[in-house]
Order: C-alpha cells, then structure tokens, then sequence
C-alpha cells in the first residue's frame, strides 16, 4: 500500500508526502511518484495524529449517563453498578465508538485502561488505530484476588500478538488505594522483564495522599519509590497532588506523566497538575481525556486548550502552556511517552497523520497552526486521518459509522436495562 | 415565509414544529399543515438557539494573530495597534466571519462592543441572524472625546433602523477606568430615556477594583450605584471580582450579568465568576465568549462546557452548574438578559431553533441532551438553522461561506501588512 499527499501545507510550505508501507518514505515538492492512493492535500494542513495518553475507551458507553454529582454517590450507585453488568460484547461496541469518535477528531493512538480486555483488543485491531491496552489490576490487597489477576495478565500477555502489531499489551495496576504491595511489585518485575509499560493512576486525589500517610508514613511517590514500582516503563496518569520531591523522585526514574485536565475539573480533585514545575524538570509530559463518563469525549484538540487554559488560570500567567507545548503534548511528547515512531511528519517515521482542513470558520483567517488548532478549532476540523500506512477517513467520513452509533446505542440501553434488574 | 420541521425529537418527544412568518405558530404530532420550506427532524434534536451574551465579534481578524503574551504588551504592541488600522470595511469582513461562525455552532444572537458600528450592523443584517450592537464608547476622561463620543452614540441612534430590526442599537461604554463619570451618566440617562440597553465591563480585574478604591475610595459596583448607572438596562460583562455587597447592589437593580469564563483563563483575569452565589440571588446570568484574539472561538457550547468546569474545578464541587443550568445560561437565560422572544420552543415564540445532529459520535449513546450538548458535543454537533423564521444553514452549509472565509483572509493580512507601515 502506498499513499501520495500531493501540495499538502507542512510546517508552512507547501510539499508533497509519501507514505509506502507504514511509513513516511519521501517528503518534497512535486515527487511525482505513482502511488495506490493520492489524496490532494489542497486546502489543508498535515499535521502529526494525536495521542490520548489516559483513557477508559468502552465508556463512551456510560456517557452522559450520570453527570453532576458527588464523586462517591456517582461511583457507587452508577458507574460501578453498570459496570458490574458489562460484558465483552459491551465493551467492543463501546470502544468500537470510542475508536470511530477519535478517528474523527484525529487521534491515531490511545492508553487504555478497563475490563474485558479483548474486547478493546478487537475494537482497536479492526478499527485500524493504535492502543497501548490494560486490564485494570485490582485485588483490593486480597492474596487470592491478586492471584487471580496475574494470571489473566500473563495469559492476555501470551495471547497478544493474536491481535496485531497495533494492539500494544500493557499491564494496568489501578492506584496504590486497590492494588497491594505485593502486586505493584509483580507488575513491576513483569514489566522490566517483557519490556511493557504500566499504566497506573497516580496522585489523583488527596485522600490518597492521606491514606498513604497513615498507611505507610510517606507519600505515594516515595512509597512507590520505596517498593521498586518507579521506572520510565510507568505512565502515571493525573499526578494533581505532587509537591516538589514528589516530582523530583519522578524525574530521576524518568516516569512519563499523562495530565487529565477535564477529568481533574469535571470531578473537582482539587489538585492542579504542576506542569511548569514538571517541564522545568524535563518530564515527558502527555495529555489524556480519561473515560468518557468523566470528560464526556475524547477530542484531544479540546483537552489541550482546556490543559492550557487551566495552567493559565491557575498560575495567573497568560504565558504559561502556550500553543505550540500543548500541541506537541498530544504529538511529540505523547509519542515519546509511549515509544511511538510517530509524532512528527519527517522520513522514516510511520504514517501516522490528520489533515486539517482550513477551509473552517475557526481556522480563518489563520496566522498560526499551533494557535488556531489549540485556541480556536475542535476536533471537527479533521478531514483525513492515516494510521499505519491506511487511511482511516476521508472527507470526514469513516466507514461503518452509522453502524457503529447504532449498535453502541443499542448496548449501552441495554446495559443499563440490564443493570436495573 | 412558513418552515415545518416534521418529526423532530424536542423534550423527549417526536413532534412537528411550525414557523410562520418568523414566530413558531403550532407545536404537535403530525400537524398535517402546508409550508413553502419542509425539513425533516429525522435522527435530529430541536433546541433553542444560542445567546452570545459578550463579543467583540470583528476580532475574528485577529484570531490567533497574536496569543501567550502578558496582558498589558498583548493590547499595547499587538492589538491596539492593528486596530488602529481597522476601517469599517475590515469590520464588515471580520463580523461577516464570525456571524458564519456562530450560524454553524447554532447560535443566533450575540452582544457586540467594537469600533465601526456600521461594519458589524451591516454584516448582521445580511447574516441574518441578530445583534444588540454597541460601539466603543471611550473618552478617556476627557470632555471633547466624551461630547464626541456622545454626538456619534446619537447619530447612530437616530439611523439604526435603516439595518432592520434584528439590528438593535445599544450603548457601549467601555468600562470605568476609560470613561468619566459624565459619559457614564449620560449614558445611563440616554439608556432610560430611550429604552435601550448598556453593553460594559465590569469587575474584570483587580487593578480596576484597586484603581476604583483609589480614586473614588469605593469599590466599582457601589461607585457606579452612586453615580446612578446601574439598572436592569445594564449588561454587566465579567464580573470576576465581585464581594458579597457587590452582589447584593447588582441585584438590587437587576443588573444582568454575562460570564466569560474562556477568556477570562487564557487572560489570567485572576479572578471567578461567583456563579453559586449570583443564583442563589436570583441574578439573570448569561454566558459570552468575548472576541476571537482572547478565546478564539465563538462557540457557545464550549463555553458553556468551560463554564461548568471552571465552576466545579474552583468550587470543590463536582455539582456545581450542572448541564441543564449551563444550557439554560446560553438559551434562556441569554433571552431573558436581552429581553429576546427566544431562549424556548414554544408557541409565539420567535422562529429562532437549532437543529442537533444525533448521529454523531459524541452524541451516542445519548441519555441526556443537556448532558450531551454541553459536555461532549461542541458546536459542529448543529446540522440547521433557522433565525427569525428563515433557514440560515442546512446540512451544515451557509450559503456563500467560502466567500466570506476568503475575503475575511485577505482584509487580516492586508490589515496587518498595513499595520506594519
């Protein structure tokens, strides 16, 4: 499969791109090669497709099922007991949705972490994007439990490659409040030792805080430091409750950390992830959405202006987290957080790109790229989006998306149906 | 003129929906009337259109031209000095863009304050959507500026019902660190005695709170009760740093407040619209996006989404302006701040009605509309609309979009080189 983007705007020039296999093999003027596919990049601009480092995708199903209220109420008596009735199929129709949703806003790439891991597996293999796919590792510090949940991980472990080269197996310990000492330690080992990466929550709340206090007379950072759990295999998603050690120890064990602005906002945590302090360190620091119960979308162009907003807002300085960082958060630094040979459009990289159309009233009259996409656009200004080498959408349009909304809605009433008796 | 939107869901129910002329004439299933234009509301939501309480709606031109810089340099080295350059053909252009803008996220009324008051009242009259437009009304304490200021406020007055009657004239004093206290007043006075509204600033900073205390040893809310400016004429914009008292004299003469929380983040303003507390008071509250250089868009549903998360975030509570209230501040809310005959779908009311997309993926599965609407969709989710009892777009297309894109570019970058000397 090759595709030719022909006088497409890259980096303000005007250029022609050329994708052979899964990656970009030539960038230039005119290359007048043949190719299977030519798009004509008129009107628009190829940037690299984005990267969604924290998210629970099968819970486009549960949006806007239960919003505005108290964060425990809503666990407890929603989220939990519709999740309790979910089954596989469930989950592949959900992350089906979550997979054709960020295809249309220019996502090639998502961290994933929720139950009934093939379903996602599926979704993701058929849907023709990227995603680093966890089963969430809880044993509620109960040795059976935990037991239990090594051997589902080392058995989805053996069973991976069964889904393809774009389904990236990693290990999902939740948070130090439900996961064990002993646990963490296993998903430690196992993941140095097959060269996995965990996605684990981290510093999401101060009573987490408060708890490892008392649990363990020190913070969590220092307590996951004490017990090996560190390591640049961790992505610690939200990290709003850090002061200055805390970060420090991050940065020494080189931990990749994913901010969750709307999540954080939408459920009041309180804290405020400290990315000037975090950048000044040189952390890798990406951008995520979380689940869709708690956004409710995953349209990364938006998180990023929320990201910024809320750095502006809360540091007092309209300076802080200008466009171009927060662009590159969901391109470059959420590339480098996962090991992904995309993140910028330049030879050699894989043919992981969205074009943008500038033809739209949000990006008129269009002075600056970074700026416009962060402050000014959405999600909705994607018309192309290529994966791997394949073009995902055209002109707006996936394949089967009528389908896919059909059947999500179908189970997600179902579900619900269900879950109520 | 007559429109009949057949099958439409409104309420949670499947209805037709009858405009005739530019009022909605009958509501009900299968009304079996004759129209000249028939839409079909198959797989599609009727909702009230959108109220833009606070814009300065050419600044369109400027978007992302000049974004993260501190305050006092962004307005001295970038905006002030291009808008020195600005004739009123460059407003034309600039507020035909964002009137195509706000066609296309579903809203039909917005607040104005800008220079060349006929540029945006022409656009608006051929947009066809409305405005209360105001014009810049600064005197910089200053008795000739302010007798200027005045001559040009009456002039527009006596001619504005050349631009017909979706252009509403109002009054703009800027705020009170760039208009004297006479201005004030005769704004106040020309306002009663002609019935029409004020469009201000207020409480957007707290070096306009610390100069009040200074040169007048009260706070801005009390000195301006003093003078006799306040009354439910005034649209108070911002409002970020407001105390209790300050709250008690708004309501006491039924102030309307607009809240603009996206500019008020990316500018730092410091402060918070104290939403919990104008409520419990009973103050009308509507929601603005301010202009393109300080947002960059003039979408209302990611307002409203910033809104109601910058309230939990600030709060502590995940409770705070939940979506149907958020929703109500961009419709019913809006409508009552300007006295408009819109904000509901009901009989009598304007022909004023945007139409939702629900197949689409951020609206699946949809449990709730407000939920839907304000915290996973933004503004490409309106596929119609009608204002005044006319179809301005249908399938997501305004008539002669690409035009105004095109000529709105052109005037930026030819503004800018001139402003470059």
């Amino acid at each position: 499969m090759s595709i030719l983007i022909k006088g497409v705007r890259l980096n303000g020039e005007t250029t022609d791109i050329f994708i052979e296999g899964n990656r970009i093999t030539e960038i230039g003027d005119r290359l007048g090669v043949e190719a299977e596919e030519v798009i004509s990049g008129d009107g628009m601009a190829a940037i690299p497709s984005f990267v969604n480092g924290h998210t629970h995708a099968a819970m486009t199903l549960l949006r806007g099922y239960a919003d505005d209220m108290p964060l425990k109420e809503w666990l407890e008596t929603k989220i939990w007991v519709i999740e309790a009735h979910m089954t596989e199929e469930d989950v592949y129709w959900g992350a089906k949705l979550a997979c054709l949703e960020m295809i249309k806003t220019g996502t090639t790439f998502f961290n994933d972490m929720y139950w009934h891991w093939q379903g996602t597996a599926r979704a993701v293999q058929e849907m023709g994007i990227r995603g680093a796919i966890s089963a969430v590792f809880i044993d509620l510090f109960n040795a059976q439990k935990a037991g239990e949940q090594i051997a589902l991980n080392e058995e989805l472990y053996a069973a991976r490659e069964a889904f393809g080269p774009r389904v990236i197996f990693t290990l999902g310990p939740h948070a130090i409040y439900t996961v064990s000492e002993e646990a963490l330690q296993w998903c430690a080992a196992f993941a140095r030792a097959k060269g996995l990466l965990i996605h684990f929550h981290l510093a999401e709340s101060e009573e987490e805080t408060n708890r490892c206090l008392a649990d363990h007379g020190t913070r969590p950072v220092r307590y996951l430091e004490q017990i090996g759990f560190l390591g640049p295999h961790l992505i610690a998603c939200h990290c709003v409750w850090l002061n200055d050690e805390d970060m420090d120890i991050l940065k020494a064990h080189e931990v990749r950390v994913v901010h969750n602005p709307t999540s954080n906002m939408k459920l009041a945590v309180g804290g405020v992830f400290p990315y000037p302090q975090l950048r000044k360190r040189g952390l890798i620091t990406a951008l995520g959405t979380d689940g869709c119960a708690s956004n409710n979308n995953l349209d990364m162009l938006e998180s990023a202006k929320i990201a910024s907003l809320l750095q502006k807002f809360h540091t007092g300085d309209p300076v802080v987290m200008p466009a171009p960082e927060a662009l590159e958060m969901i391109t470059t630094q959420g590339a480098r957080a996962f090991g992904l040979e995309s993140g910028l459009i330049e030879k050699g990289r894989w043919g992981d790109i969205a074009l943008v159309d500038l033809n739209h009233p949000q990006l008129t009259p269009h002075f600056h790229l970074a700026s416009d996409l962060i402050y000014a656009a959405n999600g909705s200004c994607i018309d192309t989006l290529i994966c791997d080498g394949r073009i995902l959408m055209r002109g707006g349009r996936v394949e089967g998306e009528e389908e896919i909304m059909a059947k999500a809605r179908e189970r997600a009433f179902d579900l619900v149906k269900r879950a109520a008796g």
